[in-house]
């Protein structure tokens, strides 16, 4: 028996990926995000959603650019930080004893300690409420050699990515494989 | 050391979930898209993107409204054939031995066994590239009893949701917590 819960903003999972940006001072910045997802195959795109208020915003709307790290595991307090840091004074990258680098192809740093970096163009922006949407065009993605499989593709059982579970607001790994895609669900 | 793997829709994680519309002759249909995730907190809004090509794309165009279902881990099979199946004659509901279930708040059906479901009016289309992309906003949350806690809130470690690894093409359970949000990342 289904029980309303009422209009919030729950579902499972979401992902807890960093935005990388520069401000106006050529500063950089980095703010966790959960509201956020690949949202086209071509071209590749991701969108990331932000209060107008954090500093961040401001940063994607001056470079018209952005770029998404991808934690692993083993980052996920780093992660946390730079969810919760806020102060426009504070180096965040320093704070948490990560490197910034600089994008080659859009003016945007990534955190150099992550294994799977997104570079990304900004294509649009839709206010949809208290948050805007940025879609990034993905311009490339930068993956450590150890997180590729033999055939030279990001392994998310090497990534080890965090989740993000809303609702009790806490960090998970990903587990066990469930098999294949477009196979399990193939019925006679 | 970082290496270059190209302009590809890859991110981890990303989710697995159905999207529930009524076609033009009220016939219920189901759609399984990874290609989604929250982008409002107010009002909660759930952003979706589907190819212009399939049958749910006309739904939700029709009605302007979708229903979002979070299949637990049990489901994973039933999940990967909404994602499969498109003939546009084929009762994929019937096929899958599952409940279309009319919302009552908005004119989209969701699957009445996944633990979870999302109820949503269409706030916004974009069109990004091969897949538009539908803002909806979050009308309700029904869940079943027995994923809530005792707040009342639904809880990730007893939804078992569904993560879908691009890449690799597999699905994932969700994994061990590895800690609280807002909290962990607190430096000193």
């Amino acid at each position: 028996m289904k029980q309303s819960i009422g209009a919030k903003p729950l579902a499972f999972p979401t992902p807890a990926w960093v935005v990388g940006t520069y401000d106006m001072n050529g500063k950089p910045n980095a703010m966790t995000v959960a509201w956020a997802g690949i949202c086209c195959s071509n071209p590749p795109c991701i969108s990331v959603s932000l209060r107008k208020a954090t500093y961040s915003y401001a940063g994607i709307v001056e470079n018209k650019a952005f770029t998404v790290s991808i934690p692993s595991e083993v980052f996920v307090r780093e992660a946390d930080y730079f969810g919760i840091a806020s102060r426009k004074d504070e180096n965040k990258f320093e704070c948490a004893s990560l490197t910034p680098v600089r994008s080659e192809l859009v003016p945007a740093p990534y955190v150099g300690e992550f294994p799977v970096v997104l570079e990304c163009k900004l294509l649009h922006s839709l206010e949809v409420g208290l948050h805007t949407m940025f879609v990034g065009e993905i311009m490339d993605i930068k993956a450590e050699e150890y997180v590729l499989d033999e055939n030279g593709n990001p392994d998310i059982e090497r990534i080890k990515p965090v989740i993000y579970g809303t609702g009790n607001k806490s960090y998970y790994s990903i587990g066990r494989n469930l098999g294949k895609a477009f196979y399990i669900g193939k019925m006679s």
